[in-house]
Parts: C-alpha cells; sequence; structure tokens
C-alpha cells in the first residue's frame, strides 16, 4: 500500500489527500495549523502524522505557500519523512533555488504544479477530483533521480490529472502568462469598481463578470506567489499596462484630431483589439478543441425545477451530447435561456428534437 | 397596431424587430446593406422599408454605429419616418451633441441602450429574447418630450427589459467602468497570448478563459464604441495601466528587497487585490443576489449523452431548482464536474438525494 505525508491541509494539500485516500493509500497530514489537520481528517483525507513516524513513507507532498517550500523540504529531510519528496506551489524556480541555498537533497525531489484551483480556499473546500483531467507541471531539476520522478508521477496520475514535464523556468513563465497575470489584471479592473456609482453596477453585464471573477480570489494566497514570480509576472503586468497606456493616449489624441489622421491613430487601438482576437483565439477549449468549434443551440427555460432536466432529457434521447451549457437569467423573469454547446453536426438535429417537444428554440 | 421601423439590421436591430414582432408589431427593416434586410426579412424580423413610406410610423429605431446616430437621425427626421425616435448607441453623449449641432428636432428624440449583446453579431444571431430581463438605459435630453419618452419606453418594455432613466454623461461614465474599460483590459490580457509558448497555452485553466472571453468581439464594432466614449475609457484605462505598472514596480523593488522592506513594499500590491476584492463583490449577482448567496453542489457526471438529463431530473424531483450551472470538463477524460448553484437551504437535501441516486457528489 502505498503510504504518503501531506504537508499544509489547505485547499490543495486536502485535496491530494482525499484523493489518494480514493486510490486506497494511506495518507498522514500535518499542518502548522493543528484545526485544519482535525477539518481534514474529519473530511477523510487521512490521519494526523505521529510525532514521531516510524519509518520514512513513499512520498511526502509539501503543500505550503511558495515562500516555505524549501524549509519545509530541508525540515522533512532531516527527519527522514518520505523516501521522495514534491511540492505543489504555483511558482518553480525560486522554491528550487532556495532549496539549494539550505542545502537539500535534490535527487529525491520532484517540484510539481497541479493547475487545479478555487475561489475558495483551506480544506473545507477540497475535493477528491478536484485534478481530474487537470494539468499537472512537474519540474525536475538536472539531480531530480529518476525513481523520484517516476514516484511522483505515478502520485499525479493517480489524482486524475494528466502529468507534463516543463522546465522550472519556462513554467514560471508560462503561468505569469496565463494565471498569475491574468489574476492581478481581473483584480486592478475589479478595483475600479470600488467606487463606480450604483447605476454603473446596474448596467453591469456578464462580460464584466467574467473579466472580474477571479479577483475574488484571497489576497494573502496571491501575495505569495505573485513574489515568489516577480519577475515574469512583473513583464506580463507592465506589457498589459503600456498596451493600455497607449490605447488610452491615442483615444485621447483621436478625440482631438480631425476625420483623417483621427483614423490613422485610433489604428493602434484596432490593432489591440486584433491581437485580443488573435490571442484568446489560442486558448484550447475543453476536450482540447477550440472554442468556436462548438456549434450553439439556444432554448427559452421557464425558471422552475424540472425544466432543466425535460431540457437534458430530450438531449439525450436525440443522442447529442452536450458538451457545455450556459445559463442566461434575467434578474425577476420567469424564464431564462440556456445556451447548449454541441458539436456543429448535432446542432440541427438537437434545435429540431427539441422544437418538436415543444421548446422555444430561437432559429 | 404599432408600427416601427427599424434602421440597421444588425445584432440589436434585428433582435428589436423579433421582439417587437412577437407582440404583433408591424416593422419595417431598412439598413445600408441590403443584404442584410434580405436576410432580417428572412428570419421572420418584418418586411423592408419602401423607398416612399405613406405615413409616419410610431417609433423609428436607429440601430447604428454611434458615429452615424445623429445624421440617421436627421435624415429619418427629414423624411417624417416616425412621430418618435430612439437609438440603441453604447454611448450616448455624443450622439446628442453629434445631433444638436445637426438641427435634429429633440423633442421627439429619446436616446437609448439596452444593455444586451453577443459575441456573433449580425442578423443571423438575432434573438427575440435578447433583452429579456436586461437593463436598458433610457436618456431623455431636457428637450425630450414626455410623450416621446413614453412611447420609448413601452417599446423598451415590449422588449422584454427593463428601463431606467440614466443622464446621458452618467451613462457613459458608466458604460466606460462596466462594459467598455473591461472589453479593452481583456482584449490587452489576451493580446499577451498571440505570442505565448504552447506550454503556456497548455497551463490555461479557467481563469485566463474568463478573463479574456469578451477579447473574441469584432473589433470594427467596438472601435466605434470606444471613440464615441473616449474620455470616461481613457480615464479608465489609465487607471488600470497605472495600478498594474504600479503592481510590477513593487514586485520587482520587493524581490530585491530585504525581507522586512520588501513586506511593506509589496503591501501595495495586497492593497489592489483587496480593491480587487472590494470591487467584484459590488457587482450584483443573477435575480439580484450576490454571486456567494447561492450554495454550490458538485458532481461528477460521465462525458455522454444523457448523462446531465438524469442529473437535473433527480434535482427536478428533489424540488431543487438550479439557478445556475457550471461544467468544468477535462481534455479526453471521460467524466466532468457540474457544479450546481443552488439556495443554500437546498444544498444538502440536494447532495443527498443525488447520492441516494447513485452520483458521486464529493463532501
Amino acid at each position: 500500500m502505498t503510504e504518503i505525508v501531506v504537508i499544509g491541509t489547505g485547499l490543495i494539500g486536502t485535496s491530494i489527500a482525499l484523493a489518494m485516500r480514493e486510490t486506497g493509500a494511506r495518507v498522514f497530514l500535518a499542518d502548522r495549523d493543528q484545526a485544519s489537520v482535525r477539518l481534514a481528517v474529519e473530511l477523510g483525507a487521512g490521519e494526523a502524522l505521529p510525532k514521531q513516524p516510524t519509518k520514512p513513507v513513499d512520498i511526502a507532498v509539501l503543500a505550503v505557500p511558495p515562500a516555505f517550500v524549501a524549509a519545509t523540504l530541508r525540515d522533512a529531510q532531516k527527519r527522514g519523512l518520505a523516501r521522495f519528496y514534491t511540492d505543489v506551489a504555483s511558482v518553480k524556480a525560486r522554491p528550487v533555488l532556495d532549496a539549494v541555498e539550505l542545502g537539500c537533497d535534490l535527487a529525491s525531489f520532484v517540484p510539481g504544479h497541479p493547475l487545479a484551483g478555487r475561489e475558495r480556499s483551506g480544506p473545507a473546500a477540497a475535493r477528491a477530483d478536484l485534478f481530474l483531467g487537470r494539468p499537472w507541471a512537474l519540474c525536475p531539476t538536472e539531480a531530480s533521480s529518476a525513481e523520484a520522478l517516476e514516484a511522483v508521477t505515478a502520485l499525479a496520475k493517480a489524482c486524475g490529472a494528466e502529468t507534463m514535464i516543463v522546465d522550472p523556468i519556462e513554467h514560471d513563465r508560462a503561468v505569469a502568462l496565463v494565471s498569475h497575470g491574468p489574476h492581478v489584471v481581473s483584480a486592478a479592473m475589479a478595483a475600479r469598481l470600488g467606487d463606480a456609482p450604483g447605476v454603473a453596477l446596474d448596467l453591469a453585464g456578464q462580460g464584466v463578470r467574467d473579466v472580474t471573477r477571479i479577483a475574488a480570489g484571497d489576497p494573502a494566497l496571491w501575495i505569495g506567489i505573485l513574489t515568489a514570480n516577480a519577475e515574469p509576472v512583473a513583464e506580463v503586468l507592465d506589457a498589459v499596462a503600456g498596451d493600455l497606456a497607449l490605447a488610452a493616449a491615442m483615444l485621447r489624441a483621436a478625440a482631438k484630431a480631425e476625420a483623417g489622421v483621427a483614423d490613422v491613430i485610433v489604428q493602434k487601438v484596432s490593432d489591440l483589439l486584433e491581437r485580443g482576437n488573435t490571442g484568446r483565439a489560442r486558448i484550447p477549449g475543453k476536450h482540447g478543441g477550440r472554442p468556436s468549434s462548438y456549434a450553439l443551440v439556444s432554448v427559452l427555460i421557464p425558471d422552475k425545477p424540472g425544466e432543466l432536466a425535460r431540457l437534458f432529457q430530450a438531449a439525450g434521447d436525440a443522442g447529442v451530447n452536450i458538451e457545455d451549457v450556459a445559463i442566461e437569467h434575467s434578474p425577476g423573469l420567469p424564464v431564462g435561456v440556456a445556451e447548449l454547446s454541441v458539436k456543429p453536426e448535432a446542432a440541427d438535429p438537437l434545435a429540431d428534437e427539441l422544437r418538436a417537444r415543444g421548446w422555444s428554440v430561437p432559429r
């Protein structure tokens, strides 16, 4: 039976514990906050790590903030806690450098980063399925042993994740672009709403909701990530700030210029919007497909229990697999619109089937 | 019977036409692009406007880009096309100023802005239900007659919208904050992904997808909106750019500072994240509630036809109304996670009911 230790019973650590418990592993839990350990134990994530463990477990998972990874690794290795070690921090280069400085054994250590998270944090938000199908970056150093990589890979796969080998520095630049940078950008946009007049909030639609959703994240958790990946994040923020300041200047200049000149000035802003189109289109959709590779079928749905069931029943009867669904709702109104994403060839048959069953499917 | 003319058969104009047709109104359609008119007619949005209309209709809806509203109003008024006029441009102050300059009759004109849109544009994307429960800002000038306001209000309500009276300048500042600014911010973030390495896109999660979703919008349409609302948008972009540049500088400075000093420097970044929390929390959720007012129930679902139907059937049987659903999917994996938003008191009964029916509902 696999035995692991999880140090740090927050969202990620407890979720790994839950996932490994489902595979039959024995899981020991530790955290500097004893209440957090007790809660994780109650949630079925494992048992508290004894003060004097009798023998090394297979893997110790260091699920602590980036700045504490190296010291936690050193302490765990001193105690001989495990044969192999991994961490789950969102930043990889800095913890490795710290580990070198602290004289940790690097052969048994494979830095890792499961790309999974939620707006909620702490053990209560943990889920055994948090990593299902999610990328899990593994960033072995040149010193990492093949056995350590094999063991940590097996752990990530046991949690249901898709493992990827990534160089630590490449990893940090990548997550600055697709995670850390977007987080600060979202926060900076959301910050503008702090003293916005009520009418602005009354006029808020889905767009600003989406742009600012991740701004709800925990500042304490994020500040640890951002400071540990400072330079790559700063480069992304500088580039975005530069584009926004330029767009602002061009909009102002165009407003004062004559028509022909204004068109030329505004082209800079158009270029930014075009680059936005291009960048957005590069993000893979679900199942690895492009967001545009699905067709949308919109259906009016009464806002009461059972209607979505009837709708999906009809789709199932038509043999159509719904890839995604978004529900647009109307404050105070008794109807909403369900937007079903389906394979393009399934859109017309689905619409016909739904209409035949009396659903309102606008053409 | 109400008679209206819609000038401009794009997404918004055609959707108004479809909505008014459903109320039994007679709708005449015009556009400088005849193919667009023909498509709108085929979609059932109304009939082509004759070259020489015999008598004024009740309302003419000017569904043209902001820069063309005033000239279109002047031409329509010269032809005596309607008793009352409104527009649907996303910007309000500039078209009013233009209309004054062009000597339009302002008594019969009530500027308007339905807050509805999609990533898709053109008549084929139009929907009769586009405005259901959505805000529709009405921005009467001091010269607007009470009769005109009454008629245009009735039109917006007939389309299913919630009308709000807003001062044109307040309107423009509001939409700069909650629509135009976020659009450019989303584009600037998405633009960073244009030459991002493949590994970054492999590591992209839901956060960056949400932040950049609206960056897929049509640049030509947006450039018209942004230039017509240049100063308020520029102020938002400048403020966001300033916060991002400051955050970048502070992250870099903190990385070079000693621990105690670094903490003080980084506090500026923490402040921004905190302000992001505050701003985000001010956005009303669906049904006017706060986003946090629903509880989440997560359920594992096999990725095949009929499973969502079974899931929603079970929820319906439990008498639970699902307020929203998000499906998190796993590239290449045969399962996904459905996150059901329900009223807090319904969460436990729903989870119990689902478990009793054999669903995997992580605690």
